[in-house]
C-alpha cells in the first residue's frame, strides 16, 4: 500500500514557474516567497540557486516548495545578493532529482545556472546531434540542451554564445540564467509564456512568470518581457536587447483560462477579469433555464461569478473544496479516482437538492473528474445539471509547454457533443466559442492576428513544431488538424521528420 | 532560524473534530477520510484507535492528518471492524504527544479509548480532587478526567460508571468512546457542539462532528445527537438513551458563523445558506455606497455572496488565497506577521484600483489580520474600504470549546466603534446585530430562548462556568458581562470559586 | 520487505542503564555522554529528563541514543542544572514510546521523574491491586508501579512516601528519581544491579550503573551504592540513608560475565580482569590440545586472552567483527539468521585453515549463533573446533532484570553435554565450573555466601520471586530447580500464586 | 548547535570500496552485503546501480550504507541480474550527492555506470582540456573524466574506446563499469589498490576491493586482478585482457598497515597475519622494559598481539572502544576533540594503574589522537607509557588514493623523534623500519623491487604524479622528497607543470 497525493489526478498539468532577483540582500528569501506564489505552476519539484560572494550555491528537491525547504538551513545556505528559483511540473518517468531546476554547471572558468518555463520543440534533435559529438547529458530534461549549446558555441563571449544558443532552440520558452556576475532573462519569439519584470521599493529588479509573484514580495510591475528579448541585469542596472527581431506574439490562451493565478495580469489583462468575462459571454452565447449557478472551486469561481451575474441567477456554493492536502491510499483504480475527487470536493445537498443547476467549469480535458462531479450533484439531489464550459472545446495537442501532446485522452477530440453529453450524464453541455474567448480576453494587441495561441481549440499552430511533427501527423491523419505554420527564418539543420512517437514520449520533459 | 506554519496565525482557533464508525470492514480507512473532511476543526494533531479482533490499537501524532498517516503502514496497523478518530487543536504549552487523542487506557480487565470535542469547565477542580485521592494524570488534557471518573465510579457496570461520569463533568462536550465491544457517543446537556449520526449504504453507523464528514465517506445523515443523549452502537445495533433529561439546547452560534464547513448542516440548517443570509441581512442592516464587494477567502465567501446579491453590487475576487501551505521563517515579529498574511492572501490591483470596496468578513477577533488586509487593499489602489462583519461584535470570553478565554485580546471588548474604525484604517465599519444573526441562522427550535449560544456577543452564558468564574469575574469587574446563569440540578461538590487565573491558563486545554 | 536491525539477534539481552547528575551546568550533556557509555545496556530506547529553572523537561524516543538525540535541539531543550537519563532494553510487545524512561508525572503540586534498571517481581500483583482501587496505568512498564505507590502512600512527606514505596516493591532494582529540588538513588536489598556514585572535578555528584560512565565524563569513582540504601543529593550535598537494613549482597554474576563493560569495576573488581581470570581458570579446568585460541569478538576477547596465556597457545584473530551497524532484509528465517551473523562476523580462512581451534565464548544461551560460528570456522578450513565457555552452563530462568524468564529456549536446560556437542558440531565442549566462576570474580565480600547471584547456573534464588512463582513452578515440575529462598520480612499481601504464565509474559517488562 | 559524527576525526582517511556481481538473481542484495563488508573503506556515501531487464537503475545517497538503504524499497527498485556498488570517502567540499558513485550516464544509444577506487593524477589536466573542447562536467569527481574520455574516443567500438580511455588516465585506480550487456574491471598499471575476483557457489563472478567482501557473501576467491588488466564478464563468462603490458606491481603498503580488513588477503598475504608480524618485528627492533602491552582498538589489536607474544609480555585490554556510533555536539574545538576521543575510547584504570605500558598503534599521522590517548592512560594511573608504532614514520604525501596530499599536518614530516616524544608526552617512541615493514608483509613477488609502494615512508614514488607535481615540488623545496620516478611509456600531452596548489585542492577528490 502506498500513498498517492491527490493533486496528481489533475486533468491538465500546469507548466513551471520561475523567479529571479538581482542585488537584494535577502535574494533567496524573496525567491522563496515568490516561488510560493507560483506553486500552482508546478508541485513536483523546487529549487533555488543563489550567488553568494561570487559563487553559486544550489538547493533543490522533489515535492512542494515548503517540503523542499522545510529545513530552514537550506535557505540559510543560500544567503547572497542574487538568486533564481524554479517550481516544476514533471512528466511521468522524468521525476529524478537530476531534472529539478535550476540546473547548475561548474566549468573550470565559470559557473552558470538555468531555470526554464516552456518546452523546446527541437530538443530531441539537438540532443542527438550533441551526443553524436561527444556530449554527456546528465538529465533527461530538454532544458539541458541550452547549456551544451552555449558551451559549444564558437562565439567569442558568453553573451554572444548565449544569443547563439537562443537562436538555435525552438518552441516556447522563458529562460532565467544566473552567473556570478549577471542575471539574464530571455523569452521565445512568440511569447508563449508570461514573463514580467518588476522592481522592489529599493530599486532591485525581479523577473518572474506572473505578476502575482511580484505582489507577493511587495514589488511593483514594470513591464512584460517581449518576444525575442534578452534582458541583462547586473551591477550596471537593466539592459534590454533582442536576440531576434523576427517575433510575433502568441501568448498561450490557456494561461488566461486555467494556468495563471486570478490575481495576475498578463499583457495588461487581469486573469480574474478575463475569466469573469468568459463567464458573462458564455451565459450570453449558451443560456439555460435553471435555478442557480455552481462553479467548480477554485479555478472556475471567476467564470461562475460572471455567468451568474449575466444570467441573473444566484451564484451558490454547491460544491465545497477541502483546503487540506489529500492523500489516497492505493485502491482499485476507479474506486481510488472517486475517492480522490471526494477528498477534494463535496456537493452540498441542502444547496442543490431539487434544484436545476448550471455547473460552470473552466475546461474539460479528459472528462473523468467532470463526470464524477455531475454524479455527486445528482447524488446530492440536483434535479437537472447543465454544464457550461468557459472555454472552447479542447481538441488538439499542445507543444509549447503543456503536458498534452497527444489527443488520445482529449474528450472533445474523440467524441461528438451528443456523445459527450451522454458520457457526462448531463442535461445539456455547451462551450464558449473561440471568438468569445478572444473577445473575453480582449488582449490590447495591435499586430497581426489575435496575439493569442488558440491551437488547442482550432489547430492553428503559430510555429513549426519540429520533433513533434510525427505526433501531429498522427493527429492530421485522424483529420483533426489543419496545420499551416507561417515560415520562420532560422531553421536548424538537425530537424528530423521521422521520429517514432514512443521515442518522443520517452525523451520529452516539460519544463 | 526556525519555521513556523502560517496557519498558526489564525485569529480564532477551531475546536476539535471527531469521527467514529462501527462494524465496517474498512473502519480505519473511513475514519481517515472522515477526519480529512474535519481537518478544519484541528490541525495540531490527529489519531485513530481501531478495534482489531477484540483489541484496540492506537496510532497518533502531531501535525496534519496527512502527515501523521504519511506512512501507509500506520493505517494498515489499524485494520479492524470499528474505529474512532480525532483531529485536534492544541493551546500553547499543551502540544505534547501525550495529549493527542483518542486517549487510550489498558486496564487489566478492559481497554477503553476516548475522543473529545469541547471543553470541560470543571476539569481543574475534578483533577485536583482526583489527584488528592491518588490519581496520576499522564496528560494535561481535560479529557483525561472522564477516564478517571469512569474508573473510580462505584456503579456496578461500565455503562453505569460512564453515566455517572457524564453527570459529573460540566461544560461543552461531545464524547466518542470505543471499547472492544461497543462504541458510545454522548453530548452535553446544552448541545454546545454539533454531533450527528449517519449510516453507510450497508447499514453501518457513524457518529461524527459534522455532516460534511458523512458526505465525504458516502454516508447518509440520520439525525442530530440531542443534548443529554448517550448512544450505544454495538452488535445489536443503535440504542438511544439519556444520561440526563435536564437539557436545554444552546448550540454555539460560532459553528454557523465560522467553525463548521459550509457544506455541513447543523440541526437542519445548512451553514453556507445561513452565512449567505447573514450577508443579506447585514447588507440590509448596514448598507453602504460602493462599487464592489470583496469577501475574505475562503471563510467569508458565502457572506460576501449574500451581501452582494442583497446590495445589488458585483461580487469580485479582490483578494486571492494561495492554496498551498505557507511557511515563514523567523523574522522580527511584525514583519513576519505581515509576511504570513502576504503568503496566504494577495490583493488584486486590477480589480480594486480606484474602486470603493466593501470588504465582507465573518468576524473580527484581534483585528491584526483585518488591519493588514485593509492596508493591502489600499496599497492595491482601493479608493475606499468599508468593512462589514457578518456577525456581531465579539466582546466576551468563551468557555465551551473555543480558545478565547480572556477578553484581553478581543478588539471589540476593548475599543469603541470609532476607535476600531480608526485602528483598522477603514472608511466605515459595521457588524450584524445579534437579532440579525439569530434570524439568519433561523434555527427550527421550539424550546425556550433561541436554541443558540450567543454569549460571545451578549455575555449571556447558558450554564455555570465553574473553574472559569475567576476569569469571568475579571471580565465582570471590567463591566463587560451581565452573567446570570440558569440554575442547574446536579452541581458538583468540588466547585471552586477562588482559583487564580494563571493556574487556570496553565492547566487548561481545549479538546 | 522490511528491515531488521541485526542487533535484535543477540542471544541474551542486556538490561537498562541509568545515569544522573546534580548541580552541573551541563547536566543534560553529561547525561548524554554518560548514557553513550552505557548504550550496551539497552538499545531500544533512550531518554533524559532535566531540571531547568525548577521545572522538569523530558525528551525520549525509540532507538539508539544517537538517533533519539540526532536533532541537537532536543538536548538544547534540556539545559538545566540536573538531569537523569535512561537507555532501555524492551521485551517484545512493550516497545511503545510510553514505556521509554525516564517516566515523568506532573502532579498539580509537584513534578517527579523516574529511571529504573531491574525487574520488580511483584509488579503484576501490585498493579492489579492498584487498578482495583482506581489507578490508571499509562505504560505497561513495571516501573510505573513505584509512582503509584508513592502517590498513594499515606506517609506525611514525599521522602517517607518514597521509603514506603521502596519497601513494598520486590526484586532487583536500581532507581534514580529526580524532582525539581533533589535527586534520589535507591538500590534493592540484594544489590542485584551495579550502581555507583562518582564526583566531577568540581564536586558535583553522579549516580550511574557502571564506572565506565564515570570515566566517560571525567568523573572520579566514590563508592558503590550498597543494598538497601536511599541516597539523596540536593543543594545540601549527598546524604546516605537506608530504607531497609534487612540486606544481603547478591550482585548478579552475569554482570561480570557478560553485561558490564570490561572497563567497569563492580564492588572493586575490574570486569576485564575477572573475565581474563575466567579464561585462565577455564584453561586449567578444561585443557585441550590445539594450535590456537580464537575469541568471539568483542565480548569474549578478555576470556580468550586469559585462556591463551594460561594454555600457552597463540591468541589469533580468527573471527573479525564488522564495526558498522548491520541491517538484514526479510528473507526466509534461517537464511536471514545466517545472513545476520555473516554481516556481523567473518571467519578468516588464512588464520584458521588446517588448524585446531579453541573457540572461547563467554556464554551459550540458545546456541544458534554459536552453531553458525562453528560452521563458519569449519567452512574457513579449521581442522578441529573446540568450544570453551568461560562461564557455567546456563540452565535456570532469571527474574531480577534479565530477559530470560523461561527455560524453554536455554540450550543447557534442555540437552545433555553430549547432545549439545553434537548439535553445535564441535569436537569438544566444556564450561567453567560455578566454583571457578566465583574464584575468578574473587569478590571482596565478607558476608554469608559468595555475594553473587549464580541462580542461572545452580538454581539457588536468593529471594522470593512472587509473581513468577508459577513460572518457576513449571521449571521445578521439570525437575530443574531446587529453590529454597531465605525468608524476608515484609511480604506484600497481594502476592498471588496461581497466575497464568501467558499473563505474566504479557505484562512483564524488564527495565 | 549542530552534530558532528565522531568518525570524521579519523586521522587518516580510507579510500573507497567497490563491489560488482554479474548474472545473479539477487545481484543488488549481494552488492549490499558486499559493500557492508567494505564500509570501513568509505562512510560518506554509498550507491548501487543494477541492470534490470536491460536498463540500469541507480540508488545512491550520502552517509553510511545502512542509512542510504534504510528504506527497503530502494533495494527493491534494484532487482536485476547484475549490479555494481560503491562506498565513498569524500574530501571536504566535494560532498554533494552528484559525486556519489556509481556514476551513471544515459546516452541515447547506451547506458553506462562507473565505480572507482583510487585517484587519477592527471584528472585536472584532462578535465581542463575536455572543457575547452565543450564538455560539461556535472560532478567535481575525478572519476567523471573517464566517462568523457570514453565518449570522445574515436575508436570504433565501446571496448576499444574504453581501452583508449584507460591508457589516457594516470595514477592509482580500480574501475568497475556496468552496461546493460557486460561488466568490466580494470586495474592501474602499478596495482596500487587491491582488487580481486571471486565466484559464487553457482558460478557467478564477483569483482571487489577485498576478499573480506567475498567471504561476506559466501563467494570463493579466484584470483587477484593484475596490474594493467581489463576483465570482461558477460553472458559468455569471464575474459581476461590487458589494456597495457607496461606494468609494475606497487601495491600500497598502507593497505596492509591500516586500510584493509584484517580478514582480507592481498596478493596472497593475510592482513591480520602481516600486522601481527609487524608487531613481532617491532618488538624485536624496538624492545622496551614494561609490564604489559595495550593495543589501540580496533585497528592495532593484531600488531599488539604480535608485539606481546614476541616480547613475552601480557597483552591487556587497557583501552576499551565504545562500539556505538558517537556524536559530539559543537563545543570549542579542543574540548570537542577530546570529547570525541573520550566517546570512542576509554582507558581502564584497574588495568593500567601503576603499570609500565607499551602502547602499540598502527601509525601516527597528525598525532592529536595519540597524544590524548597517552594522556588518558596517564590519567588512569599508568606509571610509564611507551609508544611503539607498527609501521615506519609517515613523512611524505600520497597521491594514489589516500587523503594526505600535503605534508603540513604530518607529525613525522615536521618534527624530530625527540620533539615528537615530547609532544606526545611519552617515555619512549619508536617506529618499525621500512625493511621491517617489507619483511613483515612478505609479499610473494618476484619482479623488480618489493612490489610495494612505501612512498609515504621513503619518498620513492613509483610513477609520475602529473597534476600534483607542484605539491610535491613544495615538499622537495622543504627537502623532504627525493623523487626519481621511473620513466613510463605513454605520457599524456596535457600534462601541466605549473598549476597552483589551491586550484588543485579545489578540484581534487579521492574516489
Amino acid at each position: 500500500m502506498a500513498t498517492q497525493p491527490v493533486s496528481e489526478n489533475r486533468s491538465l498539468n500546469e507548466e513551471c514557474g520561475i523567479f529571479g532577483v538581482w542585488g537584494h540582500q535577502s535574494a533567496a528569501d524573496l525567491t522563496y516567497y515568490g516561488l510560493h506564489a507560483l506553486q500552482h505552476r508546478g508541485q513536483e519539484g523546487a529549487g533555488i540557486v543563489a550567488n553568494k560572494q561570487g559563487r553559486l550555491w544550489q538547493e533543490r528537491g522533489l515535492g512542494l516548495l515548503s517540503d523542499v525547504f522545510s529545513d530552514p538551513s537550506r535557505l540559510q545556505h543560500l544567503q547572497g545578493q542574487s538568486a533564481i528559483g524554479h517550481v516544476r511540473y514533471a512528466t511521468a518517468g522524468s521525476g529524478g532529482i537530476e531534472n529539478i531546476q535550476p540546473l547548475m554547471v561548474n566549468f573550470s572558468d565559470m559557473q552558470l545556472s538555468l531555470a526554464h518555463n516552456g518546452n523546446i520543440t527541437n530538443a530531441l534533435s539537438l540532443r542527438r546531434s550533441l551526443e553524436q559529438n561527444g556530449a554527456i547529458f546528465q538529465s533527461s530534461s530538454d532544458t539541458e540542451v541550452l547549456l551544451h549549446l552555449i558551451r559549444r558555441s564558437s562565439a567569442p563571449t558568453f553573451y554572444d554564445k548565449l544569443k547563439d544558443a537562443l537562436r538555435t532552440v525552438r518552441g516556447g520558452f522563458a529562460f532565467l540564467l544566473l552567473t556570478p556576475t549577471a542575471m539574464y532573462a530571455a523569452l521565445d519569439p512568440h511569447g508563449f509564456r508570461p514573463f514580467v519584470v518588476g522592481q522592489m521599493p529599493d530599486g532591485q529588479y525581479i523577473v518572474t512568470s506572473e505578476t502575482a509573484a511580484l505582489n507577493a514580495v511587495g514589488a511593483t510591475f514594470i513591464r512584460d518581457v517581449q518576444p525575442g528579448e534578452l534582458i541583462t541585469i547586473d551591477q550596471h542596472g537593466l539592459k534590454i536587447d533582442h536576440y531576434t527581431t523576427n517575433t510575433d506574439l502568441h501568448i498561450d490562451a490557456m494561461e488566461y483560462i486555467y494556468f495563471a493565478r486570478p490575481d495576475s495580469d498578463i499583457y495588461g489583462v487581469n486573469v480574474h477579469t478575463a475569466r469573469k468575462r468568459m463567464g458573462r459571454l458564455l451565459a450570453a452565447e449558451q443560456p439555460v433555464e435553471a435555478d442557480l449557478v455552481v462553479g467548480v472551486p477554485n479555478s472556475s469561481l471567476s467564470a461562475a461569478m460572471g455567468f451568474a451575474e449575466a444570467a441573473g441567477l444566484p451564484n451558490e456554493m454547491g460544491l465545497v473544496k477541502n483546503q487540506y492536502i489529500a492523500r489516497t491510499f492505493i485502491e482499485p483504480t476507479q474506486e481510488r479516482r472517486e475517492r480522490a475527487v471526494r477528498m477534494k470536493l463535496s456537493a452540498v445537498p441542502s444547496v442543490v437538492a431539487g434544484k436545476r443547476v448550471v455547473l460552470v467549469d473552466d475546461s474539460i480535458v479528459r472528462g473523468t473528474t467532470s463526470k464524477f462531479i455531475v454524479w455527486m450533484l445528482r447524488e446530492a439531489g440536483a434535479s437537472e445539471v447543465h454544464i457550461r464550459i468557459a472555454s472552447p472545446a479542447f481538441k488538439y495537442p499542445s507543444f509549447y509547454g503543456v503536458d498534452m501532446q497527444t489527443t488520445e485522452e482529449l474528450l472533445a477530440a474523440n467524441y461528438s457533443m451528443t456523445e459527450m453529453q451522454e458520457m457526462l450524464g448531463v442535461d445539456s453541455l455547451a462551450f464558449l466559442s473561440v471568438d468569445g474567448l478572444v473577445e473575453a480576453i480582449d488582449l490590447p494587441y495591435e499586430g497581426n492576428g489575435t496575439g493569442l495561441t488558440t491551437a488547442y481549440f482550432d489547430g492553428h499552430y503559430p510555429s513549426p513544431i519540429y520533433d513533434y511533427e510525427p505526433t501531429l501527423a498522427d493527429a492530421k491523419a485522424d483529420g483533426l488538424v489543419d496545420f499551416q505554420p507561417e515560415p520562420t527564418t532560422t531553421y536548424h539543420p538537425n530537424q528530423v521528420a521521422s521520429l517514432q512517437k514512443q521515442q518522443l514520449q520517452d525523451a520529452q520533459t516539460v519544463g
